[in-house]
């Protein structure tokens, strides 16, 4: 049988990350591939404590068919922290001009996935920063979605060249962002960019899909607010999750939308997956609103810190000052630019075969046939000497690459 | 801000089903409309053992990011019990002319969905029993295919019609079938009509999709092979989950089909949620491992066997008969139609209002305008008591509407 598959997945490949994820599994390898949350940074105990009450006292809510949209008590416990922490969340009671609402989904990629569903028309465009995170571009592409990208500066996306593209592409529906602690360059999009970002959505008539799920870590500098909060029209889809913050495998992630927009989106998760796991869902609000999240999450930032000064210290010491590395103040990534001289492919091999895993820029070029001189590293992985030695050999292999 | 949803959504209604679900929350209503495995059918006191044993030993593989496909060891004794039990899954090690693998998704309804987004542009057709599935036809119509129904008849789709059918479009891709404890008629396809339907796909080169999410619960007669069995060519996507035998709330689901064809649906996966909770892959795994799957689901056909028999009775006793209904050996429901004089609508209307919720058959026409003059029971979710009490208010509504 020859199989005749859908255009659309036809031309999407496996995610490079996925792959270097699952080489990942060897121990011999330091993984600055990766983006998964330290294993320390799991409240096991609690978790195992709440996971035990949901069995002896919701049994059977827990392990039946729910509701689309969440569990109600975990929607309305993450709409009050959005409200408290990020001043998101609109309401005609509170005499805004539109409400929003908060639904429960299998991880923030789900997320993205179902925003650009509601949107796009096969051709249909995401405009996104250049590089961006790849399980959204491929999630997008799988929509027949293309995916268009605009340099991203160190204060955030190019909003001149953002312009000039919403002048000439008529069919972009969505304009995708990391603002803060982006991945994978690790940098944070300043309030000005911010503003003026939200100005030419609404002068040209474009969603915004705000991808927050570092917001939390942040573990220096000032906060800065979020595009959702800025959001007086209704012009934004705010996605996090709870990976970063409780367990990244339970798959238990959150939008805020217009009550308008939501309803379309209920629509295709239900014809995706139901609803999300229910037993962690409850175990989510149960977490919330009977332990200390807010204490663990900065027990969390306390990790990531430091993680990150071993990082910084090791690529400080060690690589030569051709390679220029980004300065995270939250989240989990570096991204280092390499010199002409280095091909980024070939540098990439090489760490590999000295048992260090990096992900190749190239990995979050929006237009599938970019180009990247960069690579991305990971801290909250690796523990914090591999980080070390993972430096120094990263180091070796530039200056060797340098010399040749 | 006027919003532009995208064409496949835009049409999308929410489904009936989930709207009466809501409804079913009040529990002065008598649940026939539910599809909910019964509450007693829950291990509860085992699960939570697992649970505890999983926290206590591999608490970070539990929690963490993990692999798209799912957790290998059950993707291991899930495709063992498929060969076992059903006579699934070929392999070239073992002489077949291809080889089957099987991944974890998260329900069910995500492989009916990850099936047709691999296979259909906008535009293709999905051809269908009718009436079928709510669920699988919104996530057929998510992904812009057009859903054409055949007529399903005693001992299976009509095959004369699907071959007219599979003559004249020539935009059909897949075949989507619910061949055993069909929802919602609750009959099953004969072994015939199952081997004339697989020569039918092999002659017009059109991938079967084997729904079987009830496969395990069959209470009296004897067992048929499922079309998956049959599959010498690779032809077949065979899709079930553990909602029915273990929990539906945790979400976990699996799809067998050709290695070629699943690496197309992996990817397809990976965008949609990277992967299922990996917590509950683990808990599935050691249950089926270390615990009787055999013997608790034999407790559950014996609860589906009780809880039937009473609605039989019911029905038997108290519907008039001009109201024709099925006997099912296995699954969760009966299917009702209704004499020419009794209006559908009317009559679920006045059901409701007497506190009995039951679906109308006009959900589960592949032809959204499509026609009904039946409706789905369901025995699995209410006690037996209502089950008793339900049939008796069925059978005063009948009879007043007849008399009318």
């Amino acid at each position: 049988m020859e199989y005749k598959f859908s255009d659309k997945l036809a031309a999407l490949k496996p995610s490079a990350i996925r792959e270097i994820f699952k080489s990942l599994t060897n121990p011999e390898i330091i993984a600055f591939a990766a983006g998964n949350p330290s294993a320390e940074s799991f409240p096991v105990k609690e978790m195992a404590e709440i996971s035990a009450q949901i069995y002896a006292d919701s049994p059977v809510t827990a392990l039946q068919y729910s509701q689309t949209e969440g569990y109600p008590p975990l929607r309305q416990a993450v709409s009050a922290r959005l409200l408290e922490k990020f001043g998101i969340g609109k309401s005609t009671e509170r005499g805004d001009a539109y409400t929003d609402t908060t639904i429960i989904v299998s991880g923030g990629n789900q997320g993205l996935e179902l925003a650009c569903k509601a949107f796009c028309n096969e051709g249909d465009a995401v405009i996104c920063e250049d590089p961006s995170f790849i399980g959204a571009l491929n999630a997008f592409r799988s929509n027949g979605a293309r995916t268009l990208g605009v340099p991203l500066c160190e204060d955030g996306i190019d909003t001149d060249a953002l312009e000039e593209l919403l002048k000439t592409e008529k069919r972009a529906k969505l304009l995708y962002l990391i603002p803060t602690f982006h991945n994978p360059m690790g940098i944070t999009t300043s309030l000005e960019k911010r503003k003026k970002i939200y100005e030419l959505a609404k002068k040209y008539e474009i969603m915004i899909l705000e991808d927050n799920p570092y917001g939390e870590l942040r573990f220096a500098g000032e906060e800065i607010p979020t595009i959702k909060s800025l959001d007086t029209e209704g012009l934004v889809i705010y996605c996090s999750s709870f990976s970063k913050v409780l367990s990244a495998g339970m798959r238990i992630g959150y939008l805020c939308a217009p009550e308008a927009v939501m309803s379309k989106i209920i629509v295709a998760k239900q014809v995706e997956d139901v609803h999300t796991n229910i037993f962690f869902q409850m175990l989510c609000y149960r977490y919330m609103t009977e332990r200390d999240l807010d204490g663990h999450i900065e027990s969390i930032r306390a990790i990531y810190r430091r993680k990150c000064a071993v990082m910084m210290k090791g690529l400080e010491e060690n690589l030569p000052a051709e390679l220029k590395f980004t300065r995270p103040e939250g989240g989990l990534f570096v991204w280092c630019v390499l010199p002409e001289k280095i091909d980024m492919n070939e540098f990439v091999k090489r760490a590999l075969e000295r048992k260090v895993a990096v992900v190749p820029g190239t990995a979050f070029c929006p237009d599938a046939d970019g180009k990247s001189n960069a690579v991305r590293f990971n801290y909250s992985t690796p523990t914090d000497e591999q980080i070390e030695r993972g430096c120094v050999i990263l180091g070796e292999v530039a200056r060797e690459m340098l010399a040749e």
